[in-house]
């Protein structure tokens, strides 16, 4: 794995084991796309960062050293992965939190996925997840890094022709993808679930949320089975149409096409290679 | 922080930033309470890993291995706390399980707790806390390294004279302590929730439910209130009675008493020091 990451700063593959982050998964993450030496939609990653940090009670990391850092890693870098970790550092007793917190800030730079192509563009297969997502609105929203409910949902499957899994909550509302958001299109209207209680804000959702009429709502699986359109997004696939749910087939709408070269013009999600 | 450590069997206090463990939170653990070179309720220890590796399709670890390497951490140790993690180790990906998974595996021994003593057997201080548990049947109960709820509930108060949060779930049940499981007696009758729904299956708790008539219901706040006796319990602190919660207080009680003792003569609880 050709991945070059700095901790702190510091180039370094190696973290403490006594890590909250490795303990309990105390932390935060997020992805961003990086399209010659540009990381896309940089400060909407930084601001849901600092929304976590403050929902979880952890020091915001300073924005200058995060781009100076992020920076010097993706120097020629032509199209490549982003991620940063912040998590609450070491120490503490037990779950209770250290009297000094000192964040680990991790920034590592990974390949372009080869799985994500250009010709995803064509649509996506997805299916409909077996496993459900907790409710949990103190978590909802933020990308921490407590995701064994992903990993459920993601290891129901491993036929390769199957893209994403569609995943509902205990109380059967249609939430998102397992890495993506998820948008519809009935009569001309724009829908996208309603995500307080589950489910992660991602950047792109925010985005299309912001540049488009967009009806936020609670979603069953027999409405989101009758639209007329559906795509998924997040940072690194940019948009994509679903043009499979299980055995029932989508076609590749004209508000999704729409939707995706608005993102793609102004350089917020990119265009794949 | 004199703690001794192996990853995979070599002394180390660094793992890899691609572990799943840091990455997602993917993997469980182990808190063993250490008496003079014993490791307390080793096989019950073994067994939760055991279902917890099942559940989140870990390959079971090696159960030889696992105690000759904490049979060498504990040597001339007279008390301390082993810790075991074994997370999903690297690759995979995103979500997706890496196709051939090879776990890693730690042992920790830490130093005995400096804040359990034999000064909490006169009754431990709690509280409740706002924070609500979410409903999650297919995590509940095993010991996983997702642990934000727990941590959210600790953060909630840093008063040191309270020793312990109770913390219900989002349809007000009590379900358990941050750190412990909770036992409470009315008219003779032990009680303790049910935790099908979320919780930590806590050893200790198994125990006392193998070795006593025990009714395991949903409990609410009211009936706990209103109990003769109330305890808590884990590997660490062993048994400790509960003399107030928030501004109620109880009495320590005979039950409690004679499961502490019971416990502590088979050798299933440390006596603390």
């Amino acid at each position: 794995m050709a991945v070059k990451s700095l901790i702190n700063g510091k180039s370094s593959d190696e973290i403490s084991l006594y890590d909250r982050g490795l303990q309990y998964g105390d932390g935060l993450f997020e992805t961003v796309a990086v399209v010659d030496e540009t990381l896309l939609c940089w400060n909407e990653h930084l601001d849901r960062l600092q929304t976590g940090c403050i929902r979880l009670n952890i020091p915001v990391p300073n924005q200058e050293t995060l781009l100076e850092e992020s920076t010097r890693l993706i120097k020629s870098t032509k199209h490549g992965v982003l991620k940063i970790i912040i998590t609450r550092g070491q120490g503490g007793r037990g779950y209770a939190l250290p009297e000094r917190v000192e964040p680990t800030r991790i920034v590592s730079l990974y390949p372009w996925p080869e799985h994500v192509s250009k010709n995803l563009e064509a649509g996506v297969k997805t299916r409909i997840c077996d496993y459900r997502y907790s409710h949990n609105p103190t978590l909802a929203g933020i990308k921490h890094l407590n995701r064994l409910e992903q990993i459920l949902a993601r290891a129901e499957w491993n036929d390769s022709s199957i893209n994403e899994g569609i995943v509902l909550d205990h109380a059967d509302n249609v939430i998102e993808g397992t890495m993506s958001n998820l948008f519809y299109v009935v009569d001309g209207i724009l829908y996208t679930p309603d995500l307080s209680a589950c489910g992660v804000d991602g950047i792109i959702r925010q985005k299309i949320i912001k540049l488009n009429d967009v009806c936020i709502n609670k979603t069953s699986l027999e409405s989101l089975m009758a639209a007329d359109e559906i795509f998924i997004c997040n940072s690194i696939i940019g948009v994509l149409p679903i043009k499979r749910i299980d055995k029932n087939s989508f076609p590749i709408g004209e508000v999704t096409n729409q939707i995706k070269q608005a993102l793609q013009k102004q350089n917020i999600i990119p265009t794949l290679c």
